[in-house]
């Protein structure tokens, strides 16, 4: 092993088959996790997980993604405290509605019990925005926008790796602005120049950007705006969320500032996360029956090198000069010189979702060039060049398969779109997967209904929905749509 | 503000006073704290802290370095559940008798009164050996090297921001080796090649690199290895530390491997940490009467650049030129163009503890060149120089101020270092403050002993220290001095 030494754990990777997605997709999905040694669940803490090396690496490029975009638009970090009195939470009604039956509570500390009870964290508006309240004296601090890593604990009855866990990890932003308009402003910001950049350019997944139904959105925000990816077994997973909290939250924590006039004003708010969560959808969007398959852009390691014979000069040479040019190319790259049949090798990267293979055997050099086999596709290629002129090859060939996963997911995605207009084609819909379109009289009793004879709710009312001409009506209550656009339904994870 | 916008939130800044060094070091830490901006007590949640941005980014830079050069060395991140069994914890003796008063205890979750209760980790050792003992299986997985960022909670009844807080935050790193050397040298590898780098080079912070008494070692460890910092009143800050953990935690976790010959051994572990207590250390090592004061290298804004007046023409173009060459050099800049009188500006910067200021005006552009203040010293200086000549004398003034940081702190402490061999010269060298060498009999009784006459306990067996020839007795019960070398003793944070 070359580059580093992540050789020497091999051994630790079971080499079980994986459920194919047409057999079990829940098994598939929990397979691939094993197979690519992501992560597991927490046998000793009941919904918990832990993130193995191979899966914190994935979460660490989208950290380091996401918050350099973030500084690029001012948001600064900070640390809160992750014990919460239960009082704060309390303060907002919805807010502790919402969260109550997910809280984890701790009642005793340092080996008395606790007055008051403090909550781990769920999310943390209320601890923030206490502490706005102190920060924010005038017009002059707004907008006031900060970011905060933290995991978070959500009491979790059906826990699910990375999709449903009851400690995740993840971002979460908060803002203050002067007018409710500037705050849903922001909160849309966040979705179309942030988050959707992060989940279509790098994680090559096509989103549904919308805004959550009431009964969907967040417990104590005036809107929800989320994206949405599509799972390959056509159910939908909520992606990330970008709150319009309007004076929700600031006026039960008095968040005021003075205006030009001196006069006292209460801010607009917004809260906004994505989290581990992300690698859930990853998996269920891209990967296949073989294994991870990982978009070259966010993928830890994206160039496997396999010397097809060891210590043959020739191919150690070559693979010295490719190994310079990929470099210089900032290409992440691994050198598998393991003491392994070329077979075992190539499963296993296989397995791992690393974008590209590479062959190079003394027949390859003595052509004078090198074997390329995408992950994506399986497809492999004998390509005539060597050292930088190949690294070229290489760097044009993940880039290719980047776009190719997107455009894949596109399709998919677009093949299952359905247009509905009556309740019979909606249930044959819904059976069939994928993103359902239809009119809605917005009312949350006609879609508790709904879910309870198809399993299926509202995603969201797409941000591009265009208003219909003539007379809609309800896919289910036949009431009047109160929008006149169509609202998107699936089932979901 | 040019770079960014943080200027907007400068009024948030209380103009208060701070208690000079002289009068109340402790008043005066706390005052530095709020003066910078760096964080505060959580009122809240008695115990904790919240950090702000300037602090945050403080931490923020001490992961970067510390996580690059971890990697470097092989060692990868993963995450583990922050909650953990009770049961996992008094599965080794030492280790619960150690923690037990400092836990935090989830009794409740998700509306239910939990079976077992869970611990917030108070470090991970026992979750993590755990999955140590299904993850390693054989001598060719090892050595078995593994870091995880992350929040800890130890219940602290005598609060103080940053140097003992109830949450905070920091990496522990945790490795299985084959032999019992080969774990030693790995837990002094840690504190040698890597603590010793960040706290010296980075951190400007001469350290005392040691060996704990019994009585002062970790929990469950065969020893502990530390690094202190010597605080400008003359006590010792324990900045982080290296456990050779021996078989301790292998034993009862079943930590085992499969040798060459196929038979079943116990692994030898280590465990080690740094945290936000760095940046305590980092304040009580260099700050002064006007506030913060931060090392070049570590510090998220280099050089702050103050127009003396705004908006005049030849003025902004020499700035613009200077700005130019400062990003080439990836000097950490900003321009404060604020509608503040120079005064103002020039005491928040020094309160911020930015280690370069550049004030440039009419009459310095006429004469070619600018004022560049030293915050470490005080020294203002006119240089002839502009755009890429005048940032060349920026990037070499930056590394004179770390250095000269550095040397300060050096010297200060040899100031103060005090060679005993009588129990009236050490209670008054203890007085005096600074670290004090003396032979000891290494008995924990003496120790306690020590500490109720002097306040004062062992810091550690420098490594370093050389064994004395001839006959020597402990400085406080006349019983023999065990090693024959002498330990450090000082009061401490």
């Amino acid at each position: 092993m070359s580059k580093n030494e992540e050789g020497k754990n091999e051994s630790l990777i079971v080499n079980k088959e994986i459920t194919p997605r047409e057999v079990d997709f829940s098994r598939w999905y929990l397979d691939v996790i094993t197979a690519a040694d992501l992560a597991e669940h927490a046998e000793a803490v009941r919904g918990c997980m832990i993130i193995k090396p191979n899966g914190y690496a994935i979460w660490e490029n989208i950290q380091k993604l996401t918050d350099g975009m973030l500084k690029e638009i001012g948001v600064k970090n900070a640390y809160f405290p992750m014990l919460i009195p239960m009082s704060f939470l309390t303060k907002e009604k919805e807010h502790i509605e919402g969260f109550s039956p997910e809280l984890a509570v701790v009642t005793h500390g340092g080996g008395e019990e606790l007055a008051e009870p403090l909550v781990i964290r769920p999310t943390s508006e209320t601890i923030i925005y206490d502490a706005f309240s102190r920060w924010i004296h005038s017009y002059r601090d707004l907008p006031f926008t900060i970011n905060q890593w933290a995991n978070v604990v959500r009491w979790e009855k059906r826990p699910r790796v990375f999709l449903r866990s009851t400690e995740f990890l993840w971002q979460e932003g908060h803002t203050a602005h002067r007018t409710a308009e500037e705050a849903e402003q922001y909160a849309l910001m966040i979705l179309n120049k942030i988050y959707k950049v992060i989940a279509e350019d790098w994680l090559a997944m096509p989103i549904l950007v919308g805004k959550k139904s009431e009964k969907e959105k967040f417990a104590g925000a005036k809107s929800t705006f989320c994206f949405e990816a599509l799972s390959q077994d056509g159910k939908s997973i909520q992606a990330g969320t970008s709150h319009d909290l309007a004076d929700h939250f600031a006026k039960v924590f008095n968040v005021n500032f003075l205006d030009e006039k001196n006069e006292t004003q209460t801010v607009f708010q917004t809260s906004w996360g994505i989290s581990t969560r992300l690698i859930g959808s990853l998996i269920m969007v891209h990967s296949d029956d073989k294994g991870l398959i990982l978009p070259p852009k966010i993928a830890p390691l994206q160039v496997i090198i396999v010397p097809v014979v060891n210590g043959n000069q020739d191919v150690d040479s070559a693979i010295n000069n490719l190994v310079t040019a990929l470099k210089e190319k900032n290409i992440l790259y691994q050198v598998d010189n393991r003491d392994l049949r070329l077979g075992e090798k190539c499963y296993e990267w296989e397995r791992k979702g690393v974008p590209l293979r590479i062959e190079i055997g003394p027949k390859d050099v003595a052509k004078g060039g090198a074997v390329l086999a995408r992950r994506d596709t399986g497809e492999k290629e004998f390509y005539i060049a060597t050292g930088s002129e190949l690294s070229q090859q290489v760097a044009t060939l993940l880039e290719k398969i980047q776009t190719s996963l997107f455009e894949k997911a596109k399709e998919r995605r677009a093949a299952m779109d359905k247009i509905v207009d009556t309740w019979d084609d909606f249930k044959k819909a819904i059976e069939d997967g994928g993103y359902v379109y239809a009119h809605w009289c917005e009312d949350s009793d006609c879609e508790v209904a709904i879910k309870e004879e198809t399993k299926a709710n509202t995603r969201c009312l797409p941000l591009d929905a265009e208003e219909e001409t003539g007379e809609h009506v309800c896919i289910h209550c036949g009431k009047k749509s109160k929008s006149n656009k169509r609202w998107v339904f699936a089932k979901s994870y």
